[in-house]
């Protein structure tokens, strides 16, 4: 019933928004009363702080998993997050948005929090771009930490305009992105 | 009056979001009263309908010079394109971030005609990718409508994040986004 709750509001925080969604829209929408939602969450705010850790958490596992992966080159690293990020517009792209639009309903406390891991995301692409212009794969008068938020960018827009089930398929999308990022538009 | 109201409820909206602004919230931080207020607007969201027309159609106008400037080349004017987006921050940003998060709150109509106003801005780029493509500027295998989400997506993003006046300046912001675009950040 936890996760039940959990997808629900999801789905109506982004139809409708955080604020604009009571708890009594939730229960409604499950057919359970109030009392069942208050046996799982104690308010609203730490419904939300569970939507948005669940979030980041699994993305920086996952992440992880990526950058401990010796046999691929800093080129490919780059490549596989753009591919995590994008593929998973499918399953998670309502939270997605939830997570991006409505973090400034937390608490002061919760918000530096997901801000030190939505962070701690973004300082390990830098990472990666910083590691690769080392290692002689990148250019070396890139700034790593303007590079990495570009390349955020690219993968967190495409969660207000990308439809997965549309013509692109997540993994040419990905393709196209990576491109981008590793050679540009232009003819060399 | 009508211009400060104008911005002192971009501001408030950026603050505290569309909903939780009433207009009792804005007229008392200019120390004006509701009459005031409604002499320059019908409605609350009358007033969110000006603030994204006003946005857009003067993106939409400076856009339009660019494109119309014979002398740019195909690379220059996607390199002016995002050097417009990212200059505004530092003037518009409020502005941008409301015409980002609160457009849900407009009526139907009124959303369709900011998103035509939208997808016209994008489609425009799309338009200069694809004659750069014919002109041999960019690679021939590009699909310029994914290109222009993901030359949009490095820019809009920068409303959430970049600082106009901390360590990097607008012009090299966009000189950076410029080359990553363009010619990526991959060693040839």
């Amino acid at each position: 019933m936890k996760e039940q709750i959990t997808q629900q509001s999801i789905q109506l925080f982004e139809e409708k928004g955080f604020s604009q969604t009571s708890i009594q829209d939730i229960v409604d929408a499950l057919h359970v009363t109030k009392g069942t939602f208050y046996y799982y969450f104690s308010s609203k705010e730490q419904l939300l702080m569970d939507i948005h850790l669940q979030y980041i958490d699994h993305l920086l596992m996952r992440q992880q998993q990526i950058l401990d992966n010796e046999s691929l080159s800093h080129r490919e690293k780059v490549t596989e997050i753009i591919l995590m990020l994008i593929k998973d517009i499918k399953d998670k792209g309502s939270s997605g948005r939830v997570f991006f639009r409505e973090i400034r309903h937390l608490n002061n406390k919760n918000i530096d929090k997901i801000k030190k891991k939505r962070n701690q995301f973004r300082l390990n692409i830098e990472d990666v771009v910083r590691s690769g212009m080392v290692a002689g794969e990148f250019k070396e008068d890139l700034r790593p930490d303007m590079v990495a938020f570009g390349i955020l960018g690219v993968t967190n827009y495409s969660y207000n305009w990308y439809k997965p089930d549309g013509e692109v398929t997540p993994d040419e999308l990905a393709t196209i992105f990576s491109n981008l990022v590793l050679t540009g538009i232009s003819v060399d």
